[in-house]
């Protein structure tokens, strides 16, 4: 067994997410974007890290994050791991009580506070990440709006755990909060009962979660239909009538990136290593 | 600027080396040997980060990068980053002095003590770090006894300054030491007057360094000649008589690790992502 710590764990797996290749669309060991370059996804977690270790230390789970998020976007590119930082967050505070678990998460998470919410928003202000419009009536709290949304998040008493419910039909991060993490920890044992170098393993994961959901980031960039497209290609790859990395070749010319599958990897990596997975 | 600290530019350092690409005869971005892969170094370097905390708080130096080889040998593959840990130790103590010149590393180097010294005897217990046969009355003190060498190094008064004196000839991370580390800053500037993606400039600086002086890590695994070879080969690079990518290739087939001019690339851009280089 490792004697790394949990927080040492949480950075590895970031660092092995953006390893794995091909994930078709994501930025990886073999692709970038034009501004968006795995060197970014580096800095990306070496920044993450005075959150992640605040997350550990029982920290309000907001204020870890949003301190994970202002060191994450510490690099030229903007945003590359926000979504996997909100599901870092509430699995690092798990881990550290010992109990990173489903129910061990699911707990953590609804303790969240109004609190937690505010720093949440306070996020949004480091970087811009692509969200959906709100629903109706959720106009104050279009998590563009930053910190702007607090004064309503305090006169509607809504805490993170609030925030995510409302999210989850449209999220696919918010909706494992609000799911017990189940793709998360899945993932997690399909990456330990998995054998060879790990970043093959995070590939293969990936192609998997990819064609077993729609991923909601690329909903949110580039519709419903490309996503359902994008779903039924990675479908295609797994029964042998495709190809990884002509999909990830194309996905990325079409600047189509199924991020929240790739935040998924991340967090099911951090189980994954702290179930003991060797690298 | 950044908000980064000096431990995360180290830690940042050591991943932004191995994914400069192509730097011939190394794992990098693009290139794995058998048992040696990328992802090896991702868990080497955020393993050595707690022993690269201690060398910024001060702690003895010895026992600091004894810890940092310790946290970095915690993956499969073995040695991944020993020398460049060596290298990085002095210029983070010295940075985390505020005084990161040729002269504050030097100072540092020079105020080692035996402990020190035995602390770095007591790090080859940990890998196995290919080194050469000692010279003639030194068997007592081969570096690959470990601790066994401990009671010879306090009888002859050695600190660890004077262990690298003693091997400066032909190894050139020792050669750093005991040269106020006159290439790691000169290749730091040369990364800071570059322009482009920080990986490509870390490739540049590599076939310079390589280029310019022959690789000790070469001479000691593949012999002289080969190492004399691969210099010519780089110059060649330089020259435009030559492809940086085919010599990678050729090298990696031949299992010819130029890993000491590697050492010196993550100590190089340790210090220019102090001096401000921009991710």
């Amino acid at each position: 067994m490792s004697d790394r710590t949990t927080v040492q764990d949480a950075e590895l797996a970031l660092l092995l997410e953006v390893t794995g290749t091909p994930k078709p669309g994501n930025v990886d060991r073999e692709r970038d974007f034009a501004d968006l370059r795995f060197e970014h996804f580096m800095a990306g977690a070496v920044g993450a890290r005075p959150g992640l270790e605040l997350a550990a230390d029982g920290t309000r789970l907001g204020r870890a994050f949003e301190r994970a998020v202002a060191g994450m976007a510490d690099q030229s590119a903007g945003n590359t791991q926000f979504g996997a930082l909100l599901l870092l967050a509430p699995l690092v505070a798990a881990a550290s009580e010992g109990d990173l678990t489903p129910a061990g998460a699911d707990r953590v998470g609804r303790a969240t506070t109004v609190a937690d919410a505010a720093d949440f928003y306070r996020a949004f202000e480091h970087v811009d990440v692509a969200v959906d419009d709100p629903p109706e009536g959720m106009e104050p709290l279009d998590a563009r709006r930053g910190s702007e949304a607090v004064p309503t998040l305090e006169a509607r008493g809504l805490t993170l755990f609030d925030i995510m419910t409302q999210s989850a039909d449209v999220d696919g991060i918010a909706a494992e909060w609000t799911g017990e993490f189940r793709r998360t920890f899945s993932a997690a044992e399909s990456i330990l009962a998995d054998d060879g170098p790990v970043p093959d393993r995070a590939s293969r994961v990936f192609v998997e979660l990819l064609a077993d959901e729609i991923d909601t980031f690329v909903v949110t960039r580039n519709g419903h239909d490309t996503a359902a497209a994008v779903q039924r290609r990675a479908r295609a790859v797994l029964d042998g009538e495709a190809d990884a990395t002509e999909l990830a070749e194309e996905l990325v010319a079409r600047d189509v990136n199924p991020g929240t599958t790739a935040d998924i990897v991340a967090g099911a990596l951090f189980v994954a290593l702290e179930r003991g997975l060797v690298v």
